[in-house]
């Protein structure tokens, strides 16, 4: 049995800098993809055009065939000026974290408005608003990382209706009360999906620092609301895997007074896996639009030349690899050591 | 500024087997404990009058200062006639573990009818029920680490219902449900709250294995439920640690296909802990009650000996140690290289 899927496309990756971005941008094609929506949280993050252009020719040096979509990190040295500038190079979104935002006021995540101009620009020149869709926790008003996410819907709807043309996108959504909220909005709307969000539930990270990623997977029914609208071939989900990649021992020690990194690395085994899932809840038959499809069509970036990936299940199974090493990097993969079952053909 | 508590007691405590149990039975004493409320979930577990008071006499070995109050472990094995035996022997209570109970029938915890009779024979001779109260975790019926103690809460009532005069704790309350639950209750239900439970919440542990344990800390607003019972005073609901130690190199690695041991090491700092944390939220007029009188009144084991324990109030603080060894066993206690402002005075 095989799987051809025209030019695969990853909508939210991490691809870092300097010899650690050497070995894990090929693992973009390695997974199955040839286009990265890259995001800008580097240090320091990428917050002007220059920085954006100089950091896409980076990873062009690394691997050119993959076709990287540039962001640039919301902060308070944007400026619309800015915005019309990145778009005419090229640059196709703005990403906006929470800890950005809280920086910059008191009141948290409501100094969204002190963007609007930004926004106002973006929406003139169709930039696309990355948002990491949770608010800070706050033991105060009973804010945790299991509710952060359903507390931000409502600023995604103010932002939907204040700015009604502009493309906005929430990412890695984690629940149900996401999924529905991004449904009920309008055509610019849309949420990207990771792998490991469709894997996990709360029970898989408690104690088990590998599987631990921001925003925290959830319960079994928001995992369930998550499937299902990939099952149903919701055009406005696709996938994001916001592949996030840390040195092992930042994963798996936690010393009394330091958490384990957050993030979770899929692009190796990217394709192979989400065809896995897929199958897993009986929705193959939408890989294509979920890994392809739907999110080329809402960033307008149509496979261009007709690569395609082919996929073939494997009898029993194989076994993901246990780490790469190159230098003095090494990563440990999500699913190392795990089997998965569709496998791309070499070609 | 001193605090003097009348011979404190510890109504839930994990005192192991062997060269472990030499290392942390006498911390008992070290944290400012009289009496402790011994588990029974060794390896065998202790399912016989015979291995319970070989398990006392183990004890009574390392530190015959404290007074240990036995547990059997609800098991299949269970017979009214053992639990007559056992009450005549003086051990006090019988725990109740979910995996024991789902060992046993596919319903899971509804099996908890099977032991009836056991429970009947309890209710006779006044022997304690002890709950875990939590119920698997199974996505199928979206049941994980966090709403596991909600979901068991009914077993509370209809076990409360058919026994009346049986008295019952549940054990390490997490939620404000479980609280309420409990307050719902008449006389002979009590509850237990580890001082762990009364510092943390999700989001400490979410990547940081030192503060996961089972029942997991809940939201903001539970952890407000579990302090607002103690600064109320109210007399059924008392200290019981949960204080569960495990080696370091099970607590500060996971592989990625191997979760972290579960459970907190509280014993050598418990008395200061409990002062620390109940002075944080404006409780500590209510540290006799919680650390002494109340379990002791429930448990009808009024302090014997006129033992006084005195707190001193410590200017600026002092460092909990990072580690205790002892041959080729070491830990690490919850909150290491933290600071505490009161100190047991040494007599």
């Amino acid at each position: 049995m095989a799987l051809n899927i025209s030019s695969p496309a990853d909508f939210h990756v991490h691809l870092r800098q300097g010899s650690f971005s050497e070995l894990i941008t090929p693992h973009v094609r390695k997974g199955g993809f040839h286009l990265a929506y890259v995001m800008p949280n580097l240090k320091p993050p990428i917050t002007t055009t220059d920085q954006a252009l100089k950091y896409k020719a980076d990873l062009q040096k690394i691997d050119s065939d993959v076709e990287y979509l540039m962001t640039l990190y919301l902060s308070p040295d944007l400026t619309p000026e800015e915005i019309r500038k990145a778009s005419a190079a090229g640059i196709v979104g703005v990403k906006s974290y929470p800890r950005g935002v809280t920086t910059n006021s008191d009141g948290g995540i409501e100094s969204y408005e002190a963007y609007y101009p930004v926004f106002e620009a973006m929406q003139e020149v169709d930039m696309v608003l990355n948002l990491h869709g949770e608010v800070p926790s706050d033991t105060k008003t009973n804010i945790h990382v299991l509710n952060a996410e359903v507390q931000f819907l409502p600023h995604l709807f103010k932002l939907h209706h204040a700015f009604p043309r502009l493309r906005i996108v929430l990412e890695h959504a984690t629940t149900r009360a996401a999924i529905e909220a991004v449904k009920s909005c309008g055509p610019t709307v849309a949420c990207t999906i990771t792998a490991h969000h469709l894997a996990l539930v709360v029970d898989d990270w408690a104690g088990q620092s590998w599987n631990f990623c921001k925003p925290v997977a959830k319960y079994p029914d928001d995992r369930e609301a998550l499937r299902s609208v990939i099952k149903e071939g919701h055009p406005r989900f696709f996938l994001g895997s916001d592949s996030a990649p840390h040195p092992p021992h930042t994963k798996s020690t936690s010393t009394p007074t330091h958490a384990c990194a957050a993030g979770i690395y899929t692009s190796p085994i990217l394709l192979p896996l989400v065809a896995d899932l897929l199958h897993s809840f009986g929705a193959l038959q939408n890989l294509v639009g979920f890994v392809s499809d739907f999110g080329r069509s809402f960033y307008r970036r149509p496979a261009r030349d007709g690569k395609t990936v082919q996929l073939r299940k494997i009898e029993g199974g194989y076994l993901v690899e246990e780490r790469y090493i190159q230098g003095q990097d090494e990563l440990v993969p999500f699913w190392a050591g795990k089997r998965l079952n569709w496998k791309i053909v070499e070609s």
